[in-house]
């Protein structure tokens, strides 16, 4: 949508409320602004208008309305929707809302038959029918961000083969792992993410239109109609229920806030990884910044900012919580503040997820220093623990052995594999020749075999079955 | 389970950690307090014996130990779970958590089979399946909590047929409902609430046993076969994100945030209703209290209580984030602190339903104080407007004339219902004498007809709906 | 500020960014997107032009930059001052940030001496004296409102004299109190709201600027001259706490949190006192809206705002806090969030705190229908408890004594007034014909004699000393 | 305090409820585990007796009791002192909270005279009393070991005397500082978070005592009397704020927010410098743990906890924001619920600050490590830039060239050092032989000369400046 002119200081006479029947002065210019909401709802306009012209055929349907009222209110809509993409549309402050606004811009435009739009509709369930068609529509796009990403992290370890890595815990070096089974271990976290966003789609996919402002209506109005045309899975069955609840937006944006954490520690890990220190990998110029003093600097902003921004996703969340805390039934006006949160999550997590794909697609690890870091650290001294198991020895047993022959590394400031046998054996008489072969980090990936596991069998299995579900284009590859 | 002995000061000489191989010194008292886990760690006792049970009989059925060391490790693990549940078991400080002090005991009792039981595993993936079994029983916990909530609500619906009460909107009276319908709200929210935690279940019900310390191992196991013997779905398909995780508990956590928001609009509503003010319902002393200085007071605390104790259940949540913001992989100490929060909220989250049901089955409504109150606030104002329609008025003048008849009314105190013929049509001349049909909170109630509303029979069809699917008996209401 | 031009699309060849010495390709459109301040931080663009001026002074008063420099300096910094302010700045997204913007503006302008501005100076430092400055000006404001809502609540309570309405615990009525007291609650509250921020700034008003990226610097430059140019108490004594820390802006942040949350509960309140249940308080027209269905509504949105939008404070604070934990020090990008929430918390809080005010100054206390509701609730049986403690019965058994005349009362569905001296002394003889001094609300109030009590010169005295304090013209009054 | 007997499970015929006069039958026993408190707030028992004591002088010295009454009462109250403090007194939670724990255990004790000690009090003032004060023993212990990490920190600080260590932004090497420098940031931090406190402290420290339920008394107490007593300021203005506001709570808890906040990323940076890539620092034995399947393992598990538990201190701040909003005056059941996170946040800082501390005294720098690592990153590009400027080139022009002469160092893969002034001025001619006294991160810290940077004077005055103000003798290091 281009943006559109929005009007604040129309300081004519002011436009009577539609709700002001009974109201002898307008609300002050403080109070306007305060708890106007156009600046903001005027996002939904697309998914208001389509709710109309289902609740306007329906009305026509049903008898409530005329066919050639119905006609009016169609067309109508259909010119102001294409004033507002055009950017011709003038937003009013003084109509307070979205939906107020386009309903007196169609009164502006066709007249009486205008009037007759809000027939058995109140603004509760409207905005209700109109924030579920856009939460849905936001969640499509983020599944489908989330697939991308997905892919670009494929793709990434399928140009990453054989690439041994330190495995971390505590920050320490543990395990030599490939770095295709790190990717991977991403790949399953952003699978749930999708998961958890389809599961929430199911669940708010209902249709609250006709539950008017909280006790449905005494009017022959077809809720079932009104729900199809939308694309529902059903009207919702409790009308009260409808117009109060804001459950989904809360389920929503806790997806959100676990992919975003999920997205912090991809951009922590890759931030640690492209420091001088770690060194193993660099982003390409186009997405690296630099220093406004210190010439030399190139800069992983990106993954710092998706870390960094993971914190407005969890701001977001916790506003929703606390602003539904606590209120009575049925729709309090308090809820005119569950969107802005909702459109900053859907905005942030959907920009963190595309940089992170794009971040993805413009680093190089750097092979030579992963490999000329990979000795230290006595990263095979879990496998000479299931040597020695495998040789009979209690695994607590061979943990202490092994651990002995690790303090004597320290000592000599040496590796595993650079003590002799004899030295081996000054620990424990139990080592024989063949514990070469279970030394070094290329021997003690390469006995991983457990399901799941650092093997390389593994994870090329791991890998082939992601190729398969996210339908990657391997020509390039093989 | 009993509560059992614990022994923090253990100031004899200092047993090794398992883990101490290379170790010259022992921790400071500072840190050791500072790290233990066993304070609460302990809570998962049952499933870390239930995890050892299934990784030694699957260690033995691949040969990895033998027969006659399972069978002294089971029966070492029967004793332990006797003495943990009968108070007997002395959790030390000193063994740090849950899984060192049973793996400590079991070598105190059973000695060298004990030092194999933990070949081809690591705390790290013993822990969390630990965690997800856990996790598993808490959600059948509270998803019974829930149902059994429904069930109090539907019966106190049951118990209170016909009777309208004021439904509002910015708390102000809007429209007259039944009783029977707002209960059912409640009953549909808590519908999806444990929609969204077998949600969770189901995508937390997979297995990361054998997933070791990140990268697998190289001994023959099999994960299936513990996975199964579980109950999980599947072995986790990629080690380090087994172990690395925590989405599980944040979407657990997520889950019980949005239950504990809906019941906290419950407390509200029902504090609300039993002031002075209100005076719709009454508790029974049973779960009331009074004031030290107040002698008259008869305050509704347990829902003050509920509605209080959301805050906590949001707080833990908002823990769980920011705990595993912005960590790298794989596993960081960090991570012990994932349990607190989870057990707290899972406790609070089940007191909060057991109570509010408790409180649901010892209140009475007012009738007659209720019926009183109805009147006024011109609660038959909207259904005014659907007459003004139903002869033919576009809805916005509809809406203008009911605003300038209640103006009317409001200049002459009086109710709708009050109003002369000639009154009325000194605003407009459309009505008719019918129109005291649609006046009046009852004939208003009577004239609601769309799916999902207040009319009398779209509420039958949703109680009759709830009343099968929970299986209600509802031979005491008929 | 007017708004200004803001200018996304710049599609022609692409200017080099001012740190681009080493790059040798831009950064991606998604990238430029994702990282760019500029849509926010050219809010400080006042603030970014007064730290150019004083550091531009300096340097040519140490000789680092000619006289003749700085006054270009200095006369291109007027121009694109006045320039922004007229709305004729084109701010654009390709030059990052608000420093950038106007530093590339300045070098169109005057050319080489611009390039001698960023002597001595980073962005990081320059940041955050901008952030400072503006953090100064915005706790100003929020404290002057916070004064202007403080003088609407008395001016408010000097309107509403001796008028007697219920004090709440529970939500039940427990004692008669003067309405000023409750008001006067608010009062304290908002001064301790105010202390904070007050705190706040004078802890965060120390110098920056100097620190330079993390360093300091090896130029001559003065930075007690700067510090003291732009009010601040003095130069920050350590420039990588000078550039890492945001400490604060969460000490600001909080400080908004816990007056949020005090508004919340006066917003609550008044929406409870305006339903139709209590009746205590009308809003004027010129403070409420109306329904678009339900036209007899008159509803106290702007409070319900009020309670809304604390949601969004609290949402702003746990942003920050998540945004900071676990970054290493000195200056990381994530840190460019810092903004959005700054500024979202301080429009907020300025909103709610005018909106408040407004309020306040529009709504009328309904004295009858208050008086009519007093007798209820037994408000005066803590006065019964003193009475007979003056009798010399101990505490708790007057507690007891008084506990079961309420129940003859409830029983009678009497007040304690109503009951006969006989009547009273079946429950204890100790009652005496004075008893009756002590009952009844207005008696109770005159009973209260307690330093900060609800007693009349209590209140009165405290009263006193707000007017005093606040310097309020009590004229109109008297 | 010694852990104390507490028993639930008193099945005895209940006891009445002391405010149970007009109760006809006790509490479930579900409502009964779920409103008890005392399982947590029994902590408060020594500011409970303390208080009870001032009250009791105070009544006897306004002759609401006697003196034999007060004695009788002061004797009681040291007998159960003395027995909670030796273990022997039974928590009741038929009783349910310290409170009437105290008072009930007083009367089983001393009869008659008990009942008169609740005179002219209400466990509404009373709770706050005893919280305020504990609040106030909390921040006076939380401010002394934040003391003591500033001296471990200093004393770090004097220990690694000029130590050069990369400076980071981004987590890229930025800039050479003085190690020294970098912990004195530590210290500064700290010491704004005491001053935060230290305002709290201040703010919270007026007398609730007298407010009694909500509305003060009628009986002639003296509140200065109770408050002076107690060490307080004043007593509280205004009694209805006295009992509602919990606005000092969330003060002190957000001070520890950020404090946490601020100890989060001192964890961050030691557990990266302690990394085998970094590799900065080494812990001791006695401050690190193993891995119980990784025998090389050596982890800096308490700073991981550090990072880990400032999760928690963010939470309970959550908790107590969420608790508070959108509650009505005065006192609501609610707020029971504030206690538990405000002794949880309390134990946490306490924890952390005191883990930090005695890392920071077991941790060595590892002086040729970083030594080694310290030419990589172009550390001294600033100070060439600096440089520059001082040759007359203006900054962006030098910043410009500089950035060349990097890309010529990463082409050639060597230091700015090692470039040949031929080199040099192939960039630009503007070289001279004594640029080489600008470059090395020995001559770059040499070079640094503004207030407050890594310059060696200036970093030796910060230091002064602490040792002096934190009276930490030197004796050791000079």
């Amino acid at each position: 949508m281009k943006t559109s002119a929005t009007d604040p200081s129309t300081k004519k006479a002011k436009e009577a409320k539609l709700w002001g029947g009974r109201f002898e002065e307008g609300v002050t210019d403080a109070v306007e602004r305060f708890t106007e909401s156009i600046s903001f709802d005027k996002a939904l306009y697309k998914q208001d208008i389509m709710g109309s012209r289902a609740h306007a055929s329906m009305l026509a349907h049903q008898g409530l309305i005329s066919v050639s009222d119905r006609d009016s209110i169609l067309q109508g809509l259909d010119n102001i929707e294409r004033r507002i993409e055009d950017g011709e549309f003038v937003w009013r402050t003084d109509r307070e809302d979205v939906h107020m606004n386009i309903e007196a811009a169609l009164t502006d435009l066709i007249g009486e038959p205008a009037k007759k739009l809000h027939t058995a509709r109140s603004r509760n369930d409207q905005v209700l029918t109109d924030f579920r068609l856009w939460c849905r529509d936001a969640i499509d796009n983020i599944v489908a961000r989330i697939e991308h990403l997905q892919v670009a992290l494929v793709t990434l370890a399928m140009k990453n083969e054989n690439l041994i890595v330190p495995g971390y815990t505590h920050l320490q070096r543990a395990q030599p792992i490939l770095l295709q089974h790190l990717l991977l271990a991403y790949v399953e976290q952003l699978d749930r993410d999708a998961g958890r966003l389809l599961d929430c789609r199911q669940r708010l996919n209902f249709c609250p239109l006709g539950a008017c402002a909280l006790a449905g209506t005494g009017l022959p109005i077809d809720r079932f109609m009104t729900s199809h045309d939308l694309g529902f899975n059903a009207p919702m069955r409790n009308s009260i229920d409808a117009v109060s609840d804001r459950d989904f937006v809360l389920e929503f944006l806790s997806a959100n806030s676990i992919t975003a954490i999920h997205l912090s520690r991809l951009g922590e890990e890759w931030v640690l990884w492209a420091s001088e220190e770690f060194g193993f990998l660099t982003p390409s110029d186009s997405v690296s910044t630099g220093s406004s003093i210190m010439p030399q600097k190139k800069n992983p902003d990106p993954m710092e900012l998706v870390r960094g921004k993971s914190a407005r996703v969890v701001g977001d969340l916790v506003t929703l919580l606390v602003l539904c805390k606590g209120l009575p039934h049925a729709y309090n006006r308090d809820l005119q503040e569950d969107k802005e949160p909702t459109f900053d999550s859907t905005k942030t997590i959907i920009g963190m997820l595309e940089v992170c794909a794009e971040f993805a697609q413009n680093i190089t690890f750097n092979r030579e220093k992963i490999k000329k870091a990979l000795p230290a650290g006595h990263l095979d001294a879990t496998t000479l623990a299931d040597y020695l198991v495998k040789k009979g020895i209690p695994f607590r047993t061979s943990h202490d052995i092994v651990g002995k022959s690790v303090a004597l590394c320290v000592s000599k400031n040496c590796q595993l594999q650079d003590l002799s046998l004899d030295e081996l054996r000054s620990v424990n008489p139990v080592f024989d020749e063949d514990v070469y072969e279970f030394l070094g980090v290329e021997n003690a990936v390469k006995k991983f075999c457990s399901y799941g596991s650092t093997g390389s069998e593994c994870v090329a299995e791991q890998l082939d079955f992601w190729v398969t579900k996210l339908q990657i284009n391997t020509a390039g590859h093989k």
